[in-house]
């Protein structure tokens, strides 16, 4: 029986962005959008909402400043319940750009922030809400915090913020099962007011195990991206998640189809999915950026020397 | 802290042998056998030995029948603690092929079978055990067994049955975590004189996923293969299991070397891993072959067809 709480997030658009600077053309986010409104799909996100002043327009695509024009330009004209997310990261975007929820086609704004950071996101998540939208706080590198810090940040979130989700996010794709439940369990226990949301990686080909512990869990967001597209190793498939969920809202064949038509020949032009290097980081609980930086080298496929450069051959103390 | 009775065995040319008719040359079978050694792994499974009166070996590579002499061309004169060992199917094995113990380079054989051929594998392992070999028992398709026959099946080899070991095989790719703790649990509960082991198949990115689960429940043998290699999408991969793992005499470095220089060749050349026909046949707890067909036509990329196709346009009843 399927748990009608559940909500899902297709991400491709934003989190695929980090590979190509967010340059998906009109067209393709259209066909994106078409296929994620027909399976069902609950949110699309779309990019992130960056300030021009930090970084110019002529060094990204659209969907690093996510301008309303066009998101009206590749929704406008489909027929959808999908709501619209878009991204913010703290110290990046400049709120004077957001107009209240009833001016703009965005639904939903999420906060992305490493812990130490919950203090600017609660205040961005909050100032969202009180412009009207859906908020929610993501926080990032959750495999690598101190326990004393988690316990402060979950408190405050729980306290402080107005965000209906928070969400837990491997950005290192280094949780297991285990940590998963741990994580989860934790934040359960502390953000009562509040549904929780898991963002996986696929470093170590868990991120969709990963948020199936999520849910056994009780965790109710569950981001996902089109065939795993994603920075470095990518994410949880969206066509394993409505494989596995039971919600008959939900259709797999719309998004069987973007992927045929689509995201078979983008893999061609870019990048990610499972690749040594990624699991690498991945294994030892590392950002995948030493890992991008190898795959754009002559040295792609020396995966021990890879391995022995980020374990360390001097001694340390 | 580490688990002493787990032992892996990685069945990279066994199950690789699936796609490309056993036939990898003695160079290839060498390398990956010293990988294997000097990680550190505990078996080795190098094919099967199939009767040559029923196969010929015009057809078919030599990991198909596995004669000790070539058993000997690719072990020999490399330090190693790895056992070596072989797969036999029902009916398709000479037992005449098969000399005592103490004149073979085999140590351990496993016997795959489906539910309803138990008897023939019980019959099998004991013939072998009686020869001197340790003995496994592989139930294949699991994921597909009513239930009053899985548990025949299990009374019978706890009682019967000589192995020491019996693996439960998701051939479909179809489990999921909560699947498999059912599975391993009833299992657990119902043959307690031997070991479990598990061989799981990543259609759906879960193949390492539910190793993890199977460990986290009791399974102490499992199966893995270099790079995921194996029939259609694969296995559990031998890289991630070493980094999961903590037993100290792990050394994931030798198996990095090998997919450096032997396995991204390879993948040039034969396919396998997280293609979506092969997603499609484990969700819908399907055995591959139809998406493997798919992949050698001019269909190869039609997943929306290839879907519809195995859901069924007419009515059934």
């Amino acid at each position: 029986m399927y748990r009608e709480k559940i909500k899902i997030l297709d991400c491709s658009i934003r989190d695929g962005g980090l590979i190509n600077n967010h340059d998906f053309d009109h067209r393709f986010v259209r066909a994106v959008f078409k296929a994620v409104s027909e399976a069902g799909i609950d949110y699309m996100e779309i990019g992130y909402k960056n300030s021009k002043r930090l970084f110019s327009p002529e060094n990204y695509g659209l969907w690093k400043f996510c301008d309303d024009e066009d998101i009206l330009k590749v929704t406008e004209g489909i027929e959808s319940k999908t709501k619209i997310s878009v991204m913010v990261d703290v110290d990046r975007v400049n709120i004077e750009d957001v107009k209240p929820k009833d001016q703009s086609p965005v639904d939903m704004i999420r906060v992305a922030c490493y812990v130490k950071d919950v203090d600017k996101a609660i205040s961005l998540a909050n100032h969202f809400a009180d412009k009207g939208y859906e908020t929610t706080v993501n926080l990032m590198a959750i495999s690598k915090i101190l326990e004393t810090d988690l316990n402060e940040c979950f408190q405050q979130l729980e306290k402080e913020c107005k965000a209906e989700v928070i969400y837990l996010v491997d950005s290192n794709g280094a949780l297991y099962q285990e940590t998963t439940e741990y994580l989860v369990k934790k934040a359960k226990s502390m953000i009562k007011s509040k549904e929780l949301g898991i963002h996986a990686h696929n470093n170590q080909q868990l991120a969709f195990g990963n948020t199936i512990e999520g849910i056994i869990h009780g965790v109710n967001y569950l981001d996902c991206t089109i065939f795993g597209l994603g920075r470095a190793a990518g994410n949880c498939p969206t066509e394993l998640l409505l494989g596995f969920l039971k919600n008959p809202k939900f259709d797999i064949r719309p998004v069987l189809d973007v992927i045929s038509n689509e995201f078979i020949p983008l893999r061609e032009k870019i990048e990610w999915g499972y690749i040594i290097p990624y699991a690498i980081t991945g294994i030892l609980d590392e950002h995948p950026r030493a890992a991008m930086a190898l795959r754009n080298s002559n040295k792609k496929e020396n995966y021990r020397e890879f391995y022995e450069s980020l374990i360390g051959s001097d001694e340390v103390e």
